[in-house]
Protein backbone atom coordinates (compact mmCIF):
# COMPACT_ATOMS: atom_id res chain seq x y z
CA UNK A 1 0.00 0.00 0.00
CA UNK A 2 1.17 3.65 -1.05
CA UNK A 3 0.54 7.01 0.48
CA UNK A 4 0.36 9.56 -1.94
CA UNK A 5 -0.12 13.34 -0.91
CA UNK A 6 -1.25 15.38 -4.26
CA UNK A 7 -1.04 18.99 -3.82
CA UNK A 8 -2.89 21.22 -6.18
CA UNK A 9 -2.39 25.15 -6.31
CA UNK A 10 -4.05 27.98 -8.83
CA UNK A 11 -0.96 29.09 -11.39
CA UNK A 12 0.63 32.02 -10.27
CA UNK A 13 -0.95 34.58 -12.69
CA UNK A 14 -4.57 33.00 -11.60
CA UNK A 15 -6.34 35.48 -9.21
CA UNK A 16 -7.26 33.86 -5.91
CA UNK A 17 -10.17 35.75 -4.55
CA UNK A 18 -10.47 33.24 -1.40
CA UNK A 19 -7.02 33.68 -0.75
CA UNK A 20 -7.75 37.85 -0.64
CA UNK A 21 -10.63 37.26 1.35
CA UNK A 22 -8.41 35.18 4.62
CA UNK A 23 -6.15 38.07 4.17
CA UNK A 24 -8.25 40.64 4.69
CA UNK A 25 -9.93 39.01 7.53
CA UNK A 26 -6.30 38.41 9.05
CA UNK A 27 -5.93 42.01 8.47
CA UNK A 28 -9.24 42.93 10.41
CA UNK A 29 -8.16 40.47 13.54
CA UNK A 30 -4.33 42.69 13.44
CA UNK A 31 -2.20 40.64 11.36
CA UNK A 32 -1.28 43.03 9.85
CA UNK A 33 1.87 41.32 8.79
CA UNK A 34 0.41 39.25 5.91
CA UNK A 35 1.27 39.85 2.60
CA UNK A 36 -0.25 37.31 0.74
CA UNK A 37 -2.57 34.30 0.65
CA UNK A 38 -3.15 31.56 -1.61
CA UNK A 39 -5.01 28.86 -1.11
CA UNK A 40 -4.54 25.34 -2.57
CA UNK A 41 -5.77 21.75 -1.80
CA UNK A 42 -4.06 18.84 -0.46
CA UNK A 43 -5.39 15.56 -1.15
CA UNK A 44 -4.25 12.43 0.90
CA UNK A 45 -5.06 9.33 -1.18
CA UNK A 46 -4.35 5.73 -0.19
CA UNK A 47 -3.51 3.50 -2.83
CA UNK A 48 -2.90 -0.68 -3.76
CA UNK A 49 0.62 -0.84 -4.81
CA UNK A 50 0.50 -1.02 -8.84
CA UNK A 51 3.47 -1.54 -11.03
CA UNK A 52 2.83 1.81 -12.83
CA UNK A 53 1.41 3.97 -10.04
CA UNK A 54 3.27 7.30 -11.17
CA UNK A 55 1.77 7.18 -14.25
CA UNK A 56 -1.57 6.55 -13.45
CA UNK A 57 -1.34 9.12 -10.51
CA UNK A 58 -0.10 12.05 -13.44
CA UNK A 59 -2.96 10.46 -14.82
CA UNK A 60 -5.84 11.11 -12.57
CA UNK A 61 -4.45 14.77 -12.03
CA UNK A 62 -5.03 15.66 -15.03
CA UNK A 63 -8.39 13.82 -15.86
CA UNK A 64 -10.00 14.99 -12.62
CA UNK A 65 -7.69 16.29 -9.35
CA UNK A 66 -6.15 19.33 -11.11
CA UNK A 67 -7.56 21.83 -14.00
CA UNK A 68 -4.51 21.96 -15.67
CA UNK A 69 -5.90 25.53 -17.29
CA UNK A 70 -5.31 27.40 -13.77
CA UNK A 71 -3.90 24.88 -11.50
CA UNK A 72 -0.47 23.26 -11.38
CA UNK A 73 -0.04 20.11 -9.10
CA UNK A 74 2.51 18.16 -7.11
CA UNK A 75 2.96 14.85 -5.40
CA UNK A 76 4.81 12.67 -3.47
CA UNK A 77 4.81 8.95 -2.69
CA UNK A 78 5.52 6.94 0.38
CA UNK A 79 4.97 3.58 1.84
CA UNK A 80 2.92 2.74 4.17
CA UNK A 81 4.43 1.26 6.94
CA UNK A 82 2.12 -1.06 9.25
CA UNK A 83 2.40 -0.89 12.90
CA UNK B 1 10.16 37.98 4.72
CA UNK B 2 9.05 34.54 5.41
CA UNK B 3 7.05 32.15 3.81
CA UNK B 4 4.20 29.98 5.69
CA UNK B 5 2.69 27.05 4.77
CA UNK B 6 -0.63 25.67 6.85
CA UNK B 7 -2.13 22.74 6.15
CA UNK B 8 -5.51 21.76 7.34
CA UNK B 9 -6.91 18.45 7.13
CA UNK B 10 -10.23 16.73 8.83
CA UNK B 11 -9.07 14.54 11.68
CA UNK B 12 -9.70 11.01 11.10
CA UNK B 13 -12.84 10.41 13.01
CA UNK B 14 -14.11 13.23 10.93
CA UNK B 15 -16.09 11.87 7.78
CA UNK B 16 -14.80 13.14 4.61
CA UNK B 17 -18.00 13.47 2.17
CA UNK B 18 -15.64 15.37 -0.57
CA UNK B 19 -13.12 12.61 0.14
CA UNK B 20 -15.65 10.03 -0.86
CA UNK B 21 -17.11 11.43 -3.64
CA UNK B 22 -13.38 11.77 -5.19
CA UNK B 23 -12.84 8.63 -4.41
CA UNK B 24 -15.94 7.26 -6.48
CA UNK B 25 -15.09 9.22 -9.33
CA UNK B 26 -11.97 7.61 -9.67
CA UNK B 27 -13.20 4.00 -9.07
CA UNK B 28 -15.72 4.94 -12.11
CA UNK B 29 -12.63 5.89 -13.94
CA UNK B 30 -10.81 2.68 -13.67
CA UNK B 31 -8.69 3.24 -11.11
CA UNK B 32 -9.93 0.53 -8.73
CA UNK B 33 -6.87 0.80 -6.47
CA UNK B 34 -7.70 3.64 -4.70
CA UNK B 35 -8.66 2.84 -1.33
CA UNK B 36 -9.00 5.90 0.48
CA UNK B 37 -9.37 9.88 0.17
CA UNK B 38 -9.13 12.56 2.50
CA UNK B 39 -9.56 16.63 1.35
CA UNK B 40 -7.44 19.35 3.30
CA UNK B 41 -5.86 22.87 2.40
CA UNK B 42 -2.80 24.17 2.08
CA UNK B 43 -2.91 27.88 2.27
CA UNK B 44 0.67 29.54 0.95
CA UNK B 45 1.20 32.44 3.22
CA UNK B 46 3.59 35.62 2.42
CA UNK B 47 4.43 37.14 6.06
CA UNK B 48 6.90 40.21 7.05
CA UNK B 49 9.33 38.90 9.69
CA UNK B 50 8.07 39.47 13.44
CA UNK B 51 9.75 38.38 16.22
CA UNK B 52 6.87 36.39 17.62
CA UNK B 53 6.27 34.71 14.26
CA UNK B 54 5.75 30.97 15.20
CA UNK B 55 3.14 32.01 18.20
CA UNK B 56 1.26 34.53 15.99
CA UNK B 57 0.93 31.88 13.43
CA UNK B 58 -0.81 29.41 15.64
CA UNK B 59 -3.31 31.99 16.66
CA UNK B 60 -4.26 32.50 12.91
CA UNK B 61 -4.71 28.69 12.63
CA UNK B 62 -6.63 28.52 15.71
CA UNK B 63 -8.47 31.89 15.50
CA UNK B 64 -9.29 31.89 11.51
CA UNK B 65 -7.77 29.35 9.18
CA UNK B 66 -8.44 25.91 11.33
CA UNK B 67 -11.92 24.41 12.79
CA UNK B 68 -9.90 23.13 15.84
CA UNK B 69 -13.33 20.93 16.59
CA UNK B 70 -12.80 19.02 13.40
CA UNK B 71 -9.41 19.88 12.11
CA UNK B 72 -6.04 19.61 12.56
CA UNK B 73 -3.06 22.04 11.54
CA UNK B 74 0.78 21.93 10.83
CA UNK B 75 3.13 24.42 9.57
CA UNK B 76 6.06 24.89 7.78
CA UNK B 77 8.20 28.09 7.85
CA UNK B 78 10.78 29.36 5.36
CA UNK B 79 13.02 31.98 4.96
CA UNK B 80 11.90 33.81 1.51
CA UNK B 81 15.22 33.76 -0.81
CA UNK B 82 15.12 36.78 -2.84
CA UNK B 83 16.47 36.20 -6.78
Amino acid sequence: MKKVTVYVTLREAVLDPQGKAIQESLHSLGYEEIRDVRVGKRLDILVEDKEDLEQRIIEMCEKLLANPVIEDYRYEVEEVVHS
